[in-house]
């Protein structure tokens, strides 16, 4: 997303988040380096390794940045697109094998349908455009910028249905990361926290820890710390039990990919939460980008699981937890049905209750 | 419990557990040393310490002990019960002021009544002998055999219930640590488990990890592991798509405190599984000794949950996972409606459905 301070090829560059706490905004979490700044290359905070320390890694080609999406050095389905639109223009600007890098990037992650339609799209304008290097990089540009552009109007109509479903200060679960690290602009589900702050509603923000890999308490508490709102971490497990004593008034959530029933699938730990926040009366929102919504799968079971290395749940920074040899149930997402969703919230607007055919008007909306 | 191998006054004993994988059964979590073994003292089973490290902690006085009972050395309300009574005994023994230990032991975890109700048993035995120590001693070894015995009766009538729910091998989903470290004998729903496994019924033993303190992957594990029971681990996030997929027969869980209307206190993260079996149609049942119940409290309301340090879920093994000062949410208990308990397995039967007349005709059948 534009072109940032010069990159040190091949190398990780570190900044001290000690020196000046808090930082105005958090690094961009995402910026392309242009050929004068060392590029051509696709430079990502290492958000592994947050919030211990910032430091950038240095894709400077299509492996690199695929094994970079694999180990969740770059996350969040929003950036997921973003990050595999500028890996087509980085193999394009190299040389490399476009068609190649393509599926490469496509397939890295299967869940983030907006990973493969990132890709999508910019191979689709470098092709259009005859294989024109600069074809591809603008079209990345571009998918950065809408991105953008789509997390204020999803903040906009969040704020707007927040004012309409809580009266006076707003206590709002989160789950996982759905920040700037996770999707253009200030983000999906968070930003609308953060909207909500900044007019002065937020009294709390309370951030699932979100296991296996702490999303939540890594990602979001840095973002939520870096920009001055109140907020508590809590376990996964003890949401339940916030919830029964009557302490949260909104559950929001972003999601991963929507198919076209409305079914819902986001980090594993969700569809507990719709589950909670049903039994409890408590709306359950999710926020996402329109570029979110899978038409092509009919409903849940049509959203392919990601599952994940049982080593995510039984070690920690390598150190094991559980006995040697443990085997781990570590699905990545899970899904949620329409009927448990409250509203979606996306950047051509809301659907509300979430359906069929209200989602199908809200795409008819957003792309007529 | 009872005299075992002699104890290293003040230091640490360490078994390596890699030297024989499966030993046939987990060392004792709690015995007692008399003096011809190098005691009086209580010697601990470190928990904190479990899968990596098998070390035994000596407390040879009540200061030690209660200090080991706060870090969860010792743990599970049963077993607290069993070490708040051999406690009491080593004060009488060492001629302390019993009164005293015994009101810093009852205190030293408010929300598991087994731990005052077991102090109280044995000081009231104290008392009752005009202040014998040995008088002491026995009413913690009868409290430990007690205990024991409970465990095989929970296991029995647990068995046949799972047998009138479920036909054929049964996959079980359990949360936190209910074994032999938790209680007297094999345990409250892990005994469940186990007799399912021994009488080869058990297809599946799914144990959640229980954070903060991965109670079920450190300890639940390493029990299954040593029994050789099939198991899985899974963050507690991920029990709930487990369920949508139709691949949990029966959750089983212990007890902390259950009130006189059947509200059952347990570790956090049991209130989320109650809601989710009920909306799954699967059955939920707790399985916990009649020393669990306590008639005074009359309701959910009336059970003091613990709060426990941030540091907890902010920090693992020293080490910061959150950024630096994150506030967090940590209860270290929840509290399930009997509503959305299908029964509660005792040592003097079972009550179902769970409520304040099940309750009560179930206590008067064990003390009539």
């Amino acid at each position: 997303m534009g072109n940032g301070r010069p990159a040190a090829i091949g190398s990780r560059r570190r900044y001290s988040w000690a020196v000046s706490t808090p930082l105005p905004v958090p690094p961009p979490p995402l910026r392309w380096a242009t050929p004068e700044a060392g590029g051509p290359a696709v430079v990502l905070l290492d958000q592994t390794r947050l919030p211990a320390e910032e430091q950038e890694l240095v894709c400077t080609d299509v492996p690199a940045l695929t094994d970079a999406i694999r180990r969740l050095v770059v996350r969040g389905a929003p950036l997921l697109g973003v990050a595999g639109g500028y890996g087509v223009a980085l193999a394009a600007a190299r040389g490399d094998d476009v068609e190649g890098a393509a599926r490469a990037l496509a397939g890295a992650r299967p869940t983030a349908v907006n990973l493969a339609a990132g890709v999508a799209r910019v191979r689709d304008a470098y092709r259009a455009a005859g294989g024109r290097p600069a074809a591809a990089l603008d079209a990345a540009h571009a998918l950065a910028e809408a991105e953008r552009a789509a997390s204020v109007e999803m903040a906009a109509h969040g704020l707007r249905l927040l004012a309409e479903l809580v009266r006076g200060p707003v206590r709002i679960l989160t789950h996982c990361n759905t920040g700037a690290l996770a999707a253009g602009g200030d983000g999906t589900a968070f930003a609308v926290a953060l909207a909500a702050h900044r007019a002065g509603r937020l009294d709390r923000l309370w951030i699932d820890e979100t296991r296996p890999l702490l999303q939540g308490l890594r990602l979001t508490a840095y973002e939520a710390a870096r920009h001055g709102m109140p907020h508590h971490v809590l376990s996964d497990a003890a949401a339940g039990s916030l919830m029964a004593a009557g302490r949260v008034d909104v559950v929001l959530t972003g999601a991963d990919r929507i198919a076209a029933d409305g079914a819902t699938a986001n980090k594993v730990g969700t569809y507990p939460l719709a589950v909670l926040a049903a039994h409890h009366g408590i709306p359950f929102i999710v926020v996402a980008p329109v570029s979110t919504i899978d038409p092509a799968a009919p409903d849940g079971a049509a959203i392919p699981v990601e599952a994940r290395a049982p080593e995510e749940v039984t070690h920690l920074h390598g150190r094991a937890l559980a006995p040697p040899g443990t085997p781990a149930y570590n699905p990545a997402f899970d899904v949620t049905p329409p009927a448990l969703v409250s509203a979606l919230v996306t950047d051509a607007g809301v659907a509300r209750p979430l359906t069929r055919g209200s989602l199908s008007r809200l795409l008819r909306r957003a792309t007529g």
